[in-house]
């Protein structure tokens, strides 16, 4: 029998659930009894399996019975050495996972474009990352991967680095040539380390690409909640080689999550690798047929674009729109909201959608979804996209003062044009191409306030950057 | 009008889920669409609500709208300056607590017996903790809280310490002068520091004790899901006092949560509030009357004693049932499971029930659990318990060895007979008393030796301490 059809911790709940135990422990709503009135219906059935560690449902923080072994069929199931359910979202897999391979003022590579939990994670343990410039999409106008050739240039430069930190895919579902990068990496045994939170599905196989797991990489990070059913802040760490120390790992989980984690989370997250487990061909054939009609739909649309990826290769549950017509990427979403549909994430030019992962018996509204976008944009005129911004990438850069320094010193606001020569106290990225110009810490050079203000010029988005609207930017004192 | 009968986060979320929005954004399920069959009863309904930072849902991290107005009326409810929806337990509010005070090196008064995640705490800041030692009811055999006198004496030797980190009540719901030792730090301006954790209900007043925030510490974590109805993970913290730098915890609660918080969580912190703020006098008769008649039933048990608070003071939500038999509080505590009655804890003397914070309109199966209980005990027959323990207390101490070189360091095991002199490689705490007796990092003396021997041949129950069994201690090689 295949055992993935099992749900250890999920069946323990349930069992546990149907005894109606009487509680006198933690949780205070007591299996739903003490509730508001008004969200009964809502909350208590769910309630009943928001237990705690009582006899039979185990420990997350050291699991012996069934949280022991939901872990072991998910690590089963991605083929890796053993695999943790994480309830404090894929921004606790990146901080343990950083600080559980380096410490302080290591050296560590990172690609540039990273989630801030990556960013985070190398403030928290005070080491010296190194950062590795993406390259640009031209016609998708994204940031995606770093090159073989940067990774390599980056470890002849620092040959002690101890990690490489990388993403896989990237937001928009666009993957690169992991593969070479971790050979690489792995001549000079240095443990690549890869934030693929929305990959855990990439395993089906094609039409999916490879994940990072089948690719080598060493420890790697999926938000199961992102395209796998799991509750939101569900996700999962895989350690895949001995360069790690689980010990350190284990250890790091343990101080960053709660001592009382969810079992409705922990639940969820047993049913997601089930429900990815007993994900078959049918499903698959049903899934790819629904959404080529659906993007054959918006294909119709003249004042929109379907992307498509390079060479073909990216995640096909999510679909790119990139506007042809006047309206930027965040009208299009607005627009859509009107019509309650809600898409994951605008730029200036593009939206994205994010599908279901559907099985054959599932039904989703794509056909309406696609319906209302067509009625939506039926009258905007085409036009085509102007190319405003000047990306320039391709760089490897430090920081200009350590995290430790940075930590006690006192900052003030002056006009970007005096700006060049001054340490950066704040992390400013602008979309696009949704790279950071300027991080925390980082030296301002006079090409850095030549990029800032052409990409202010030409009307980029900026994360960050609290003073950009009145021509200035946040330093740190000289006197540091 | 009250506007704490709003519950602006929740309503919002319903508002959403009514609209049957067509959802093309994390998570997975797809508000409950992708789902494995066979959970779809327990799950379906609640996932509707598990969403994520949509226009009208505001963003935990920066609110501005709902998240916003539900953290006002938590503020207002317990009369502070700014509370936070947490959710990664307390873990997550203590971490934050200390190291937004505190950076490396600096000195932190802590009381000895406080949760992990404090301990947890100190490491990721690498601060130098100076330990002080609560006193110890003889009665109920437990650790309580730390007396005036030795926060009196610890400032006076560190009066440059940054915070003081204190936990009440205890685990059992017992208090202590908490408000004399906040006195006694404010003269010196250092800042208070409460875990809170088992207290949030504590502001409905009497017969519960005042609540930290009342006695005026500084930033007090609680624990909603332990006595509120809300769901594991769910916890506040209050901001108390300009002494608080409130960018820094906000920062440190961005870095250590999910960039992905989940929305079913922060819904029941925003229920659990309005569930405290409704909470009104012919609710707490209610309760009283109920408590007070289930203790009058497990009182005629003449083989359990229910303890009575010293000086009647403590926490009502509390029963702790000492034995008095040869049945220590473990083995009451697996007979009650047997007949499906689940307690909090259990100790080597004793068992901790937490009852429900009832409202007038909600049934509870106390007298169900009385009656069982009493059938279970019958049979037994009394025995005064033995006072097998010699607990002294009292002390302030320092590490031996600060945590940045204890993360560079290898450890040994070695007989305890040879440990004097050493420095100790693990945390271990007997029970009773429930105090840690020996830090990691901490120098293992003579009389810390002998204390070990004595409570290991009395029968204590030891937490950590992986080698007792066999008459060994981890201890750190000399080399370091
Ligand atoms: C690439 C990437 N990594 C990590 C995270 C953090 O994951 P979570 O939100 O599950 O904590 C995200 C979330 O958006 C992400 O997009
Ligand atoms: C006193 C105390 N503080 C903090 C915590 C940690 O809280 P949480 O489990 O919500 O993360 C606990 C949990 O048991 C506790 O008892």
């Amino acid at each position: 029998m295949n055992k993935q059809t099992r749900i250890p911790l999920y069946e323990a709940l349930i069992d546990y659930k149907n005894t109606k135990p009487i509680s006198f422990h933690v949780p205070g709503h007591k299996s739903g009894v003490v509730l508001n009135q008004q969200s009964q219906s809502l909350f208590q059935e769910l309630l009943k399996i928001d237990a705690t560690e009582l006899s039979g449902l185990d420990d997350l923080h050291s699991p012996e019975g069934v949280i022991k072994e939901a872990e072991k069929l998910l690590a089963a199931l991605y083929q890796v050495k053993e695999s943790f359910f994480l309830v404090n979202g894929s921004t606790v897999g990146n901080l343990a996972m950083i600080l559980s391979v380096c410490g302080k003022d290591d050296v560590i590579l990172v690609q540039r474009n990273c989630h801030k939990s990556v960013l985070n994670a190398l403030k928290l343990a005070k080491v010296r990352p190194v950062f590795l410039e993406p390259y640009y999409n031209l016609e998708w106008k994204v940031a995606t991967g770093v090159s073989k050739e940067i990774v390599d240039r980056a470890i002849s430069l620092y040959p002690n680095a101890k990690a490489i930190v990388l993403t896989y895919p990237n937001y928009y579902g666009m993957v690169y040539d992991l593969k070479s990068i971790i050979n690489l990496a792995h001549l000079k045994n240095i443990p690549v380390l890869v934030d693929e939170a929305h990959g855990p599905h990439f395993i089906i196989g094609e039409p999916f690409p490879a994940s990072a797991i089948q690719l080598g990489a060493d420890m790697v990070v999926h938000s199961a909640h992102k395209t796998l059913p799991a509750m939101t802040m569900g996700s999962y760490l895989h350690i895949n080689s001995d360069r790690i120390n689980r010990d350190k790992v284990k250890e790091y989980l343990q101080i960053l999550q709660s001592s009382s984690p969810s079992y409705v989370i922990m639940a969820s997250l047993d049913l997601a690798r089930n429900y990815l487990a007993t994900y078959h061909r049918n499903d698959l054939e049903y899934l790819r047929q629904e959404i080529s009609n659906f993007k054959k739909e918006l294909s119709t649309i003249q004042s929109i674009k379907v992307l498509e990826y390079p060479e073909s290769l990216g995640d096909t549950l999510k679909v790119t729109m990139q506007s042809r017509s006047k309206l930027s990427g965040f009208e299009l979403q607005k627009r859509f909201e009107e019509k309650g549909i809600y898409t994951e994430l605008a730029d200036p030019y593009n939206v994205l959608l994010i599908l279901p992962l559907l099985k054959e018996n599932q039904d989703y509204p794509l056909a309406e979804a696609s319906r209302k976008i067509k009625e939506l944009l039926e009258e905007i005129p085409y036009s085509p996209i102007e190319d405003k911004f000047l990306i320039r990438t391709g760089k490897i850069s430090e920081l200009a003062i350590p995290y430790e320094s940075l930590s006690n010193t006192e900052n003030e606001v002056i006009p970007i044009s005096e700006a060049a020569g001054q340490v950066c106290a704040e992390t400013i990225i602008p979309y696009p191409p949704g790279i950071p110009l300027l991080l925390m810490g980082e030296l301002i050079t006079e090409e850095k306030v030549k990029q800032l203000t052409q990409l202010m010029n030409a009307g980029a988005r900026f994360q960050g950057g609290s003073f950009l609207n009145s021509n200035q930017i946040n330093i740190v004192r000289t006197s540091y």
